[in-house]
């Protein structure tokens, strides 16, 4: 699996324990937001979660990891697009949970709030249960019909009640999208050239 | 503060205790959601998320209390509509931050996982907070320019990534608008003759 | 290892779920307490306590998983006797931590209170976690020897703190002592012809 | 009500949190322990734990505010003497149950585990449930007669398994008693000569 790590600017200090918690579980982690909290350029929630749901959109990861002080900032921004399904995942329960019933494409932890000693640990925990069960499966399985149902509706509900990709690039404010898309190591990461949707690839190239 | 309690079918059986939790505080609380779990009309969470949308909307509430067994689910339902910032809320803690930080209209408690012996007093413990401190004052001191920014930016973002209320509601398919407009009590709530914007009067007569 | 699973009465409905998260770990598991919350005859955590204590005491089992409602008083009632190093096990990483630091013979599970849907799961991954590290290893690494040294010494001040359990045994008042040897299966477990200890045998017999 | 706070080595950065959290409450705050981390001389929860049942066998103080890293260690120490009764106190839930339930005279925290940001107000949370209800009361109401009897007996218990205070002050290794008794201010609060129990005050005038 291709996971992003998408640090904003007042918890970016967590990233380390971040990439520590991913490490060895044989996916292709990409760090793509910041490592160190305040430094420049600076990423607030709203340019991660921009970042989050281009590169979810794009297909460029099949997975984001992000969060932000309390994770309810980061959430509410990446939960702003179409096609982002974002679990505020604080315990391993709460990933085994998610995983499983709500099967999304996102977390967003909580990286400053209860972020004391062995947090790291609690991390590691978090990750070892997100992928050690199937997503989406459903639990428990006699809500698995009505879960799966539930997952698909919202899926198309997601699609019904925003703009595209396309528009929301084409129609950002200068302010949100300039910083996410000069973020040292996004374009690369976006590779535009290689974008097969031609009107996002063309909405892309002229905020690029 | 108008508060809207809106269960859906999994966790209504704490419907009742969420009402306690709100007693006694002066708010007009309206209960219109689920009430008891698997009744029948049934709201899932794809139900009670649109419905939070609309009565955010319309103003006819300010603040919507929701949920589901994790509260997962809720929170990706009533978070794909524009104007809902939705908080995931556990602890007073997270309650008491939120409310600061974040400023949002919504709330998604966890009405299955980990509820159980005196979760109704944890219940009253988190609105104890909310409404002990001023919505988007902003936590710590030195944070809140950075914070209140945030949250502007982030209203403008939901507008523009999401469709008006207008069309979800001219679009959206049947088997998800009829559930949550023919539930008991919803269109007396909505009261569509006294809306004032003509092309979302216009929109839910359609469906209604 | 020997564990025994212990339940007082406000909470013995949890006794199958901790039974089932043990399962399959290959250690020999002692039902000695309640099943059945009020069930008669009843153990209270003041028996549940003494007879965690008992049983550790005589080597019968080499951990106890004990608790009640909120977990404060079985700990309460079972760190009364010499030899017992008890951690309040909520989480995971609660789990994983006091197995490696403390290193201790007993914990004790908050079995109502915040004991809501997949609880039982939680439990699940408490066992993991202590099985899944070395006791008394310490945590972290530059922290082993001062763990080590308290964890000696508080052994140490058990033994000097406390009358022996044969003192206890020989003078605790009926209403304690009664119900917890009469439960049924405890005089099988202490198997009291079999004591090597021949003051604690010659105690415990006039008892029984 | 006179409340004694101390702090052993490896959290002891966090007493002024305590201190703060408990600021403005009507009581009398004694601050007997550390107050940095690993500063000299130093207090491990051995120590601390000696001085919490010192001061509350000598009625210096009604209540004691302890805890460690985790809380397990203090925890474990503490309970090793007469007539000390503790909660592991995490959430503002678990001290309004603590105080409500168990009645007891101790709580240790959790000062590093989990102790992030806004821990600070999690602090005062918990300072304001533990002192808006009445210790011992019982909880819910219908518990209320079992929960008192369990109470009285593990007082009566707490005797009964423990030697006496003076006793343990007179046999207690160097090594524990000489860090404790001369840490700075402890004999100022201790202040022997005051001593009605004849036994005890002569136990510790041979060890100061």
């Amino acid at each position: 699996m291709k996971i992003a790590v998408i640090n904003e600017t007042s918890a970016a200090d967590r990233n380390a324990d971040i990439l520590a918690a991913l490490e060895g579980r044989g996916h292709t982690i990409i760090n793509a937001g910041m490592t160190k909290n305040y430094a420049k350029p600076e990423l607030s929630y709203i340019h991660t979660g921009l970042l989050s749901a281009i590169l979810l959109h794009l297909k460029r990861v099949d997975f984001v990891v992000g969060g932000c002080g309390t994770g309810q900032g980061y959430l509410n921004s990446v939960m702003q697009y179409p096609g982002v399904f974002c679990g505020h995942i604080i315990t391993s329960l709460d990933a085994w949970l998610f995983t499983q019933i709500n099967g999304g494409n996102c977390i967003s932890l909580m990286l400053n709030q209860g972020y004391g000693w062995a947090a790291d640990v609690n991390l590691r925990f978090i990750f070892d249960r997100i992928f050690s069960v199937e997503p989406g499966a459903g639990y428990p399985p006699h809500r698995q019909e009505p879960q799966r149902q539930a997952r698909q509706t919202l899926s198309q509900v997601s699609v019904m009640t925003h703009r595209s990709m396309t528009e929301i690039v084409a129609t950002f404010p200068e302010e949100i999208i300039r910083p996410t898309l000069d973020y040292p190591g996004v374009k690369e990461l976006i590779d535009v050239d290689s974008i097969e949707d031609e009107a996002f690839r063309a909405a892309l190239i002229k905020r690029i």
